[in-house]
């Protein structure tokens, strides 16, 4: 497996989630400023997060659709966002002059798609989705993954017929949320957000705590209530939910909800036939998951001196057998026994029976710690009395356990 | 579920599986030319047919990656492409007035890839292979999914160390191609290729047999052998293998793998420290599928006057439960016991209750023919009796069966 780690972070690195993915060969630079190529074990990590996503979004009821990157830029003329919209926007012609963009995000083309497939109240609500490679001109993209100029972004928007009922669908998305974060095992917390650049009223971001964080939120110490400062006069150090005191500390937004009301269906004239036959603009609310930056987040949030350490869902594999001494016959035998009885029992596994006299023991035990696999298993002497050693990587305690055991205590 | 089905063909459609995928609600205009969405159907369609080629893939030993879409064109540089590629390579620049392409294919970014990440030939052999979305800036874009600008591709590169092991994953390239292929359920020829504009010696087309193919192929009456018009003389009437006769058909080419050699790692100064510690250029193989292209390959060898025929591998579900009258609360409650039931056993199924007065029994059973899930099961009053009526897609034969029976005949 290509996993070519490395002492050696970029130069250009300040940020310990872009040192460490490219030192434990997740990403490398693809030649272009703010843009990487992953590589297998950050495929990995990436296809576990996004299944995550689209496991509890389908169980909420949206729809996974796919939308192309380039976007002819006459929708996006429809609400002006052409003009309004700075150099982040990567615009561009193709051989007969005519004009696109290569998307970064997708509220015109998803209420385009909408407006041709759907004409009445009856067939409302929806909630249609694509997890999608998007693509924003950073001026200095820097900060690896975290703010790379290509994407994986997970961009939702649903289509109602009133307002009251946008607002159940907005919390059943917040709750939705929830369910997503928590089962991907991170501290994170809901705050109230000033709704930006995309408009709108109401809106919530999810953000992964961290010091690394680049927005600065307040947090109640008794309640769930945070919030951006941008939204809370500076003076305000009380919890406006419970009174307790707000504190302050740093987050990195992977998730953002708005209520959008009509102001993109109306300037697009997306419109559906209510009860009494009259057209009314759909009522509208748009939800967006930085799925790709999720990646640097975990680390941001999850990492030692030695290196990375995922959490359960989003480790690429979840055991790392070590094996001690690869020409020892007996050794590999046992390793590989190892090896099959946890895939057979479904457990993700990766064998490092790497026998080069370069990668001796500490080699392998530093690459298990820079990469971060949940569990250590060292596969060596000990065998002749039935026992391995057994390392979590959250923490790094050892421990001698017995062969039979060993499914039991990783699972 | 968003399922727009529509009476109404696109009026530039040509060709059928373009007609249909749009009628049949799998895909419609995304407003600029040659550019698609994917609606819920053909998404699910897509990401049946990626998990087959995924799996195979990964057997046979590949690793998967990610490369962006927007490549810097220095890479292209390196092996002058970027001059030799004509229009169809859409080129832009960056705020910053950098220079990139909207990668078309992979070659220079993967050999980038390889060459930043292994330097030894106990490092190979290596397949590494990524499934994203390309763009080619096609003159005249048309026929739908089967030739648009923007499409998915499953593109492999493969690094040697000798001529030799590159031909022996060639061939187990070819082998695997089959695989995927035939589970897919389609019917298909392996034919000797021109190299083309990609370049190298050695290189096989995959071509899904169909009318409408624009690929003319001369394959064997009587053994595999096939070939594409363009590498056999026009005399050239009798197999070079067996010595039968060869007939005249069309193809769409959905494959085609390729021996490079070293014609993009010597340019790009892509090389490995051979055994006597000399630097060497890789010696590389190329494989591509056309995943979005497989879509419309597939209807246009399965379908008939009423619509597309999926095979079992590719349709988006195998069953669609039709309740002939939804508001009779006996139909609706067997209906969804049926539907339950399936899902539990892992029968993925759809469950057409639309009640309103436009969907009539009639406009269900269209639905279902213009669609073509592989069977429709309708529960109609025939349940008093305990049955319903089978139906299958392909042929449309219909018979009344047994309620209890009905796992047993759709599994």
């Amino acid at each position: 497996m290509l996993i070519p780690t490395t002492k050696e972070a970029p130069s250009d690195a300040t940020l310990i989630s872009h040192k460490l993915l490219v030192r434990a060969g997740f990403i490398q630079s693809s030649g272009g400023s703010g843009l990487y190529n992953l590589l297998p074990l950050g495929k990995i990590v990436l296809d576990r997060v996004r299944a995550v996503i689209k496991e509890e979004l389908d169980r909420a009821g949206c729809q996974e659709v796919h939308l192309p990157i380039v976007t002819p830029i006459s929708l996006w003329d429809e609400t002006g966002r052409s003009n309004k919209f700075g150099d982040e926007l990567l615009r561009f012609r193709d051989r007969h002059k005519n004009q696109f963009v290569l998307s970064p995000t997708n509220e015109e083309a998803m209420v385009n798609l909408v407006r041709q497939s759907l004409k009445s109240y009856k067939q409302l609500p929806i909630n249609v989705y694509q997890i999608n490679w998007k693509f924003r001109d950073e001026i200095r993209p820097r900060f690896g993954l975290m703010r790379a100029r290509e994407f994986l972004m997970k961009d939702a928007y649903s289509f109602h017929s009133s307002r009251e009922d946008m607002v159940r669908e907005f919390e059943l998305m917040e709750e939705t949320y929830k369910r997503i974060f928590r089962r991907l095992g991170l501290d994170f917390r809901v705050v109230e957000a000033d709704s930006g650049a995309i408009g709108g009223s109401g809106s919530k971001e999810f953000m992964i705590l961290a010091d690394s964080g680049e927005d600065t939120i307040m947090v109640c110490e008794s309640c769930e209530f945070g919030a951006n400062v941008e939204v809370l006069s500076e003076e305000n150090s009380t919890c406006p939910e419970c009174g307790s005191n707000l504190k302050r500390t740093k987050g990195i937004e992977v998730g953002h909800i708005f209520q959008l009301g009509t102001i993109y269906s109306k300037p697009m004239r997306a419109e559906f036939l209510n009860q009494n036959q009259k057209l009314e603009p759909f009522i509208m609310g748009t939800y967006g998951i930085g799925v790709s930056r999720i990646i640097p987040a975990t680390i941001e949030q999850n990492h030692d001196e030695a290196g990375c350490i995922w959490t359960d869902e989003t480790a690429p594999f979840r055991v790392d057998i070590i094996v001690a001494k690869p020409k020892d016959g007996r050794q590999m035998e046992v390793a590989e026994e190892i090896y099959s009885g946890l895939r057979e029992a479904g457990v993700s596994v990766i064998l490092d029976d790497r026998a080069d006299k370069r990668y001796g023991f500490g080699v392998k035990i530093k690459d298990f710690e820079l990469i971060g696999f949940n569990y250590a298993i060292v596969v060596g002497k000990d065998i002749e009395s039935g026992k391995v050693e057994l390392i979590r990587r959250d923490g790094l305690k050892r421990e001698k356990i017995e062969i039979a055991d060993i499914l039991e205590r990783v699972r």
